[in-house]
């Protein structure tokens, strides 16, 4: 069965476990010890909050959660340096790709928002960022700031001076990129590099991949979410795509830029979803 | 006085006025006929929903607004091709930028969020989408796609196929890259060129150019949004340098990349800032 990222059907945030057993019988995370869920190569799609972690700080909305791994067993101390690697890993992916993860509190769980028993879900967070640095034990951990993606979820208000000295605020959101089941098919196809320039970016969380819709998702286009409407770009490319500073004819050769579009053999391009393009967004 | 833009200190959406004239000395939308307040250089700040185009299509929290031009004075319709000049550029610009756009309704503008009379502001938006299709009127308009930045504002929800052919929702944020003033003086320092490759981004909405927080804004980071602690990137390098793929020396060498960071006399950065980002990010 594959992984599954995102809610399980049925269950809200809000809803409540007696223990580790019931939230694994729900779906909700499938390890009955382990804090996180998720494989080094597919992401994270859950992990439960349940203490132990003096790291750790959860704000509600905005949680910095800290790895695992270079505790001692039986006093839990932290003794050596945590690695990016298993749990570590798989939440890294997880920002790489932007997969939602489900989050659970434990009653354990030191929070304003934790459970008096049990655990509670929480719903939805992204990865918005990961680090490495000291703890307060003096190793290395590794930490994870993860951000609501639930209704609660406010834009992120940021203040800036103004000539006039007045605080004011600012709130600005430059680019969404939505990475779904499909366009992650699509980006392993391609080993990961762009389809125009065959770049493929790396990090230590493993390579940087884009899936850009050739017709956009939602009104009023209504681009379908399947691979013949998906292409794998770098960030820049898939850019100046979104911009129509370039666009593909049907035999795959670039129009704006040189060269010719990278297909494999699996990946089946709608002709008509490449002509919605050219016509609505390629500038001459 | 520079162009202001996010919501007008004490002016709350929901917020009623009774003609232009007062919008205008509200400070919301100074034009007192145009329906878009912006320039080609510095993007669009307010807009005025106020009937007369019939391709808008507004379903509260997503607006598609058709742009302006080409519309014979007297009868009203559609008689000419409309150009990306002028407000289309403005807004445009604002797409390009990730700069958010005050929105007013008018009681003219037919929709179900429209006012029985005078004005209404209703929040700040982004502009997530911009192209050119053939109106009702068989010329080309300009469209443009807003999403409220309000709290209204729900995080997008995508569904995709499940494996169980059950329909589930996940919702997937990948990248988020934000906007300030200080980000636009130093993106126009560098003439938007990339300051690791040099590269800018050519589109019909002029060069598009990403700023980069060297220490990220936010808890727990705390960064501060000065120009010291941004750097002009592109999107790739962006990317490459949020996942600590590379980073900077004190002397701008560039660490896990060949070359160094071409650095503008008039731009200082915090070498706090560069050991905080080689401590924490960088991945040898």
């Amino acid at each position: 069965m594959p992984r599954h990222f995102g809610h399980i059907p049925g269950i809200v945030p809000g809803a409540t476990f007696v223990d580790r057993r019931e939230l694994r019988e729900a779906g909700v995370h499938l390890p009955t010890q382990a804090g996180v869920s998720g494989s080094a190569t597919e992401g994270a799609d859950s992990i439960v909050l349940s203490g132990g972690y003096e790291d750790d700080d959860d704000q509600g909305s905005v949680i910095v959660y800290t790895g695992e791994g270079g505790r001692d067993p039986l006093s839990g101390r932290q003794v050596k340096h945590q690695q990016l690697v298993r749990g570590n890993l798989a939440l890294a992916v997880s920002h790489r790709d932007g997969l939602p993860v489900r989050v659970t509190r434990g009653s354990r769980h030191t929070s304003a928002y934790s459970p008096e028993t049990g655990y509670q879900y929480a719903g939805l967070y992204r990865v918005d960022d990961h680090w490495r640095e000291e703890g307060k034990s003096g190793f290395f951990i590794w930490r994870f700031r993860l951000l609501s993606l639930e209704s609660a979820f406010q834009p992120e208000v940021i203040s800036a001076p103004s000539a006039a000295a007045v605080r004011r605020e600012m709130v600005t959101v430059q680019r969404l990129v939505r990475d779904t089941a499909e366009a992650r098919r699509i980006k392993a196809l391609y080993g990961f590099r762009c389809q125009v320039c065959g770049e493929a970016l790396q990090t230590s969380a493993g390579p940087y991949a884009e899936a850009a819709h050739i017709r956009p998702l939602g009104a009023p286009h209504h681009g379908p979410d399947h691979a013949g409407n998906l292409l794998r770009l770098c960030p820049n490319h898939h850019v100046l795509f979104d911009f129509g500073t370039w666009s593909i004819a049907d035999d795959f050769g670039l129009i704006g830029l040189p060269g010719k579009l990278m297909v494999h053999p699996e990946h089946q391009i709608d002709p008509a979803q490449l002509a919605y393009h050219r016509a609505r967004y390629f500038q001459p």
